[in-house]
């Protein structure tokens, strides 16, 4: 899921979103719709499909993220947690009641449980009481979400999210807890927070393993195209990561041989298209000299192409893994897709 | 003419600039080129067409108005012109026979002569003194370029510049220089540099009288859609201004009802179509409450969104006063257009 983060893919129309990359879905943040333009705003427009003119699916975070990674003085309690927007200074409570609430008013076709995400390293103790917090969270989002049904006349599916940092037995409690609740779907979170990415890999693999397979499995905030096509061998279905858009902006590119830094004066008279695949129509229109010459000078122009040709390239690459596990080729691919991925051109 | 300084039409694809705002000829900037990326670049890409992927016409200024406006330490000499760029301090000079190689090596099919683009407000000696730089430096890059044909395989037109200041007499001198060289473009300079826009009609009258008018008369850095009108009827045909994109990203909206300034907080709920004129898809896929939050939350796509329906509505009006002189009803619709245009919604 390409990221929206204020109901703006950043840089990209939301034409060219649908025509060069097509994603089936992409992610909102509560933490920052809420923030601006505001649940009043987004009501009269009827949700954030109708606001932002996105006529394909929407998920919605539940906020807890940011809360932790973005606003001061959060104090989290077993009611609820109260922190200071990033913008203004202001002050805010969320609860799990409240973020069910703001997520009806936003309208996403999936939404997600509030959760508390630990950070890492987290040590046992904290992470165990956390985690008996967020299945507690997880009770009353239902509750709340039955007593209170979706405003605009659709279905909203809700993901319940499994904790447990970076300790295998945790997170094995919880994904049994997190499957008990029966959910159209069900996410892994607190990972990708700063742990090895062995770590991640082995917190994935062990929840899995007990998430039911008819159901998406949903693994947030991961990452690299390596992290996903290892998390996809390991039975996840769904990522969102700002990853491919952030580092467009810093002149990062992602293909299929490499990293590129377009910034590096290598590029300078490199006229050659930006990427022989071909994916997105910036990789066939504009040379490698032609976008080092545009971050070299500032020009927003830059950021745009970098940007759709990472998030064509993502999308590709998911795309890809699908047809691949389809006709039984996707281990021997992603050996080879892992080590080619790995290198800096 | 929209503005694309350093190969760049600031935020907006080049296929984007060709499929919804449609010009026939973009502006490129011969001071910033020369800078960034640099003539080596320029020349290994065949030229700026090739190096940006723009198939249509462009025109080069001369780099004289940057030289003046932007950069360092100049020192004005019968020779050319000394100064220091404005991005690392490095010294360069300019002559009107090094600039009109620069304008063989960027390859545009417009190229412009080197002048003096004399401040607001300007004594008359200094005015009469520069005119006559000016005029003489035309001779030499005329002069220059009949020794260095073009390196591309087509032909560049090339257009004189008439100065003078804000001084009827001095403009009409400088005029039949102009149209004297006989070439197959004339351009008006050292308008739009502060003087009232009384002042600017009544020297591009006076100018528009001597300037042969089977040839395009183009005049420089104009304007807003109004200054552009009465231009028009003055006997004006070619304009270029960076107003329409500049303006754009500082969330100003140029419509035939009037200017808006989108970040105002009476568009907050509005949740009607950028412009029911719908000239490019932005105007009719997004409203005015979603810009109005982009502008808000920072968020590029503002900039971009407002760029495209800006340039839009530019194009627009040129196309339709071009019609309306056809058929014989601009006189009555431009006095229309001027007082709607002036209207702040």
């Amino acid at each position: 899921m390409p990221v929206g983060t204020v109901a703006s893919v950043k840089g990209v129309h939301q034409r060219e979103l649908k025509e060069e990359i097509d994603p089936d879905i992409i992610l909102g943040n509560t933490y920052h719709l809420f923030l601006r333009p505001g649940m009043d705003i987004l009501k009269g427009a009827g949700g954030l499909h109708g606001f932002m003119g996105w006529d394909r699916a929407l998920l919605t975070d539940s906020g807890g993220y940011q809360v932790y990674s973005l606003s001061g003085n959060r104090k989290i309690r077993e009611e609820g947690v109260q922190f200071q927007s990033h913008i203004d200074g202001s002050r805010h409570f969320f609860t799990p009641e409240s973020v069910m609430d703001l997520q009806r008013t936003i309208g996403a076709d999936i939404i997600m449980a509030f959760d508390e995400c630990t950070p890492y390293p987290c040590d046992y103790r904290y992470a165990e009481e956390s985690m008996h917090m967020t299945h507690r969270w997880l009770d009353r989002c239902l509750t709340h979400l039955k007593e209170s049904p979706p405003i605009y006349g659709f279905e909203q599916l809700f993901f319940p999210i499994v904790q447990g940092s970076t300790y295998t037995d945790l997170r094995k409690q919880s994904a049994e807890y997190i499957a008990a609740a029966d959910a159209p779907g069900n996410a892994i979170g607190g990972l990708s927070v700063g742990e090895p990415a062995e770590e991640m890999y082995a917190m994935a693999d062990a929840v899995c393993a007990i998430l039911p397979e008819e159901k998406p499995r949903y693994l947030m905030g991961v990452g690299t195209p390596i992290n996903i096509l290892e998390n996809i061998a390991l039975g996840v279905d769904m990522f969102d990561c700002v990853m491919p858009t952030r580092n467009a902006r810093n002149g990062m590119l992602f293909t299929s041989e490499g990293t590129i830094n377009i910034k590096n004066k290598k590029w300078e008279d490199d006229y050659t298209p930006l990427d022989p695949m071909g994916i997105t129509f910036v990789d066939r229109e504009y040379s490698k000299a032609y976008l080092r010459h545009l971050f070299a000078a500032n020009e927003y122009l830059g950021k745009q192409i970098a940007t759709i040709h990472n998030l064509g390239f993502y999308l590709w690459l998911v795309r890809e893994a699908r047809r691949r596990i389809l006709d039984g080729t996707f281990a021997s691919w992603k050996s080879q897709m892992v080590r080619q991925m790995d290198k800096r051109l």
